[in-house]
């Protein structure tokens, strides 16, 4: 018989162990969980969500990488707007399945990034579902009026990359392509998917660095560059020969793959930031321009980028 | 077709409209929201969810009333900690089916609540899933050290509930009996099913009152009353004849009956509470004592009082 509802959530509580976070004033188990912000600190918000068969199957994600994904997600949206996270809420959907030995390694994955990143989990709903869904809220806060949004690019601003593009989308189609009930390829592109990993100093750096404007890259550089475009009212241009590919990836994958997870940001051209940030490299891609659009410019010439990327309602 | 992901989140972003409250920095359409709790404020989280064929079916539960419900719940558990609230976030998993009228009737029961209650949706998530599912995060706010949990009932404090008991349980039971494709019936209980409401200036009353304790009664007078006095390391007992029951609601009802968003609190007995508030009736119906366990007491003497109520993992 599969576990009854609260005893799923005392599993949950018992695994979170303790909260020992001087801002984290009620976790787990009242009507509301109580967080106090930094004095001086605006409350940032973000929710995701992952649904099986739609972003993920028992077959091609371990429970473990998910947990952690799903957490990671949530916390890459804190980092783009340069701030530091306080907290996060989980909601489970479960079917019987799921309530044993994956529930244990999903939350293992979940809690471990959540203690690393200071993010303890506070609160949460479980429920039966037919289909495994998982939604987090991250709750993080930032100093008012200094807040990273999309829409400060001005034209002449730098467009820039953290990281290395491709990796996600090339490491998805090497474990859609291992045939079920085999292991997990251990492969650099496979774990980038599988393991993606928050910029959280890169943002709160970029928020000192004097960023104009950032976002974090989950739909893929050409959709989300046009996202940032256009809430900057403003276009962009930028150069195919120097988008950092991830190892073994396309420039097609670069372009176009979601789930990276790193960072698209603007400086001013007087304002260059170091050439990488702990390791993590940051590139120069291009140009922000006063014409609406994206362009790319490669070895045959200026074209159109189309916002095409990864949405959900179009598969 | 169904639309895209991106045409939901424009129709929903519409429908919601420009927020004008001067806590919210930034609403929809970034990275994350942004928003500015009011000065010496703690920050209040709650999630929830409702999902199709788990907590209701598109024949039984009206989307404009399952939009009002969702958030309803969320703002419910703000009122129990004696907090105001400040925005939500909404994710939703939508099949081809919910994405044309079923969404707007939803959207217009979320969203009037919404307006009227302080709470605009500030951010969310959409994607395909086989099911309808909706979860909520709440986010409110209640001055520092004021805010009221479950654990503060002290031995000798006063029990009392808001309103009237069993009349959500009621009309569910109607929902349930009517035949599939005909109206829902015009009735009270069914109409409190359907379109509870958030007690969310008595919750802020009776934190100026000095209540001891507080929570909401979704899962049933008995488990959650089990759930308040283990909180606070007591027992409780009740009169069965001093339950407020709603008209037509049987005794049962009254104690096992989930979703009543009703508030059950405790005062010192010194401090009665004024026997309504805002034509909210407020009952005296037991004691804290030090004995752990909850005995109700009736005609045919005293009984221990089982903490049995609405479990999804259980049915």
């Amino acid at each position: 018989m599969p576990p009854t509802e609260l005893e799923i959530i005392r599993k949950i509580e018992k695994l979170a162990g303790r909260i020992r976070r001087s801002w984290v004033q009620l976790g787990i188990g009242d009507d509301a969980a109580v967080v106090q912000a930094p004095a001086g600190h605006q409350i940032l918000l973000t929710t995701d969500q992952v649904i099986e068969k739609t972003h993920f199957t028992k077959e091609t994600h371990p429970p473990r990488a998910l947990g952690h994904k799903i957490l990671a997600r949530g916390l890459s949206d804190i980092a783009a707007m340069g701030g530091q996270p306080l907290c996060c809420l989980l909601s489970l959907q479960m079917p019987g399945w799921a309530t044993g030995a994956w529930l244990s390694a999903f939350l293992s994955g979940l809690l471990r990034l959540s203690k690393n990143s200071d993010a303890p989990l506070v609160g949460g709903d479980v429920a039966r579902g037919r289909l495994l869904a998982a939604v987090i809220t991250v709750v993080g806060s930032a100093p008012a009026d200094e807040i990273l949004t999309r829409g400060g690019a001005r034209p002449g601003d730098i467009v820039y990359v953290s990281g290395r593009l491709g990796g996600s989308a090339a490491g998805l189609e090497k474990l859609l392509r291992r045939g079920t009930g085999n292991p997990v390829p251990r492969d650099r592109a496979v774990r980038r998917h599988l393991w993606p990993e928050p910029r959280l100093s890169l943002g709160r750096q970029l928020r000192k660095l004097g960023a104009t404007a950032a976002m974090d890259l989950s739909d893929g550089l050409a959709m989300d560059l046009a996202r940032l475009t256009k809430a900057s009212g403003a276009g962009a241009e930028i150069d195919a020969a120097r988008i950092p590919l991830f190892p073994g990836a396309s420039l097609k994958q670069a372009l176009h793959g979601g789930e990276e997870y790193e960072l698209l940001f603007t400086l001013p051209p007087g304002l260059p930031p170091p050439a990488s940030f702990e390791k993590i490299p940051l590139t120069p891609i291009g140009l922000i321009r006063r014409k609406p659009g994206v362009e790319l410019r490669s070895a045959s010439g200026m074209q159109k980028l189309k916002p095409r990327g990864f949405q959900h309602f179009d598969r």
